[in-house]
Order: structure tokens, then C-alpha cells, then sequence
């Protein structure tokens, strides 16, 4: 699950163009945050998941949605 | 979103016609917990939510998908 989300994020984030940096001074999560989440390395809660979708202007349920590399 | 998914977890829940206490004895988790989720006093965390959704045997995503009452 960790890396769905990460994987969704880091392609959701890469859409709309912007940068781990932008988004770290935009949201307020660290880049070295953000960076080990895209890596799967972080178990966020779903206030997090919540918070870091509004972060990227997308909805939630988009982080945790199913891709081909499901695992 | 921590109303969110306890709205949906206890409509699902109902919907395979499961009781709490089943549900604890199955998944391990405990009713109080269930209960405390259920009430949207829980912030699970992006791992737990998954296995919440194993235990009921739904898809992960349809715990966090936006209702009519969305809040």
C-alpha cells in the first residue's frame, strides 16, 4: 500500500508539473518527506493522505486507487 | 475523512450483514477499535486502512470514496 501510494503521488505530482521542492514550500510536509513517500517509505494516516492530496489539488481517493503494479 | 471512512466502514460492514464483534474476532482487531473507527475517532494509518478493508473483504478504495454526506 505504501508504494501504490507512492507511486500514485509521484505520477499525479509529475502531471500537474510540479516539483517535490514546490510542493514541500507549498504544503508544508518536508521534500525529504515527500521523497520517502514516493519512495513507499512512509505509512501515512488517512488525515495525512488527506492533507497531502489537497497539497496537489487532487482528490484523495486518486493516492490510494489501484495501478497496473499493484502490490 | 476520519468520519469519512468510519461512515463507510459501518456501511459496508452492515452491507456482508457483519457484526463488530465478528469482525474483531476475524481480523484482529479489537471492537473498541472497530467502534472508535465506525465513530470517525480513528486516523488509521495507510497500511491499517488496507486491512481493514482484507478483514471486510472490500476493495481498500471504496473506504476512503466520498459520500453524499461528505465531510
Amino acid at each position: 500500500m505504501r508504494k501504490l501510494v507512492g507511486r500514485n503521488f509521484a505520477r499525479l505530482r509529475r502531471e500537474k508539473g510540479v516539483t517535490q521542492e514546490d510542493l514541500a514550500v507549498r504544503s508544508g510536509f518536508s521534500q525529504q518527506y515527500l521523497s520517502g513517500l514516493e519512495h513507499g517509505k512512509r505509512n501515512p494516516t488517512i488525515v495525512t493522505l488527506y492533507l497531502l492530496a489537497q497539497a496537489l489539488d487532487v482528490d484523495h481517493v486518486d493516492l490510494v486507487r489501484s495501478d497496473s503494479q499493484d502490490s
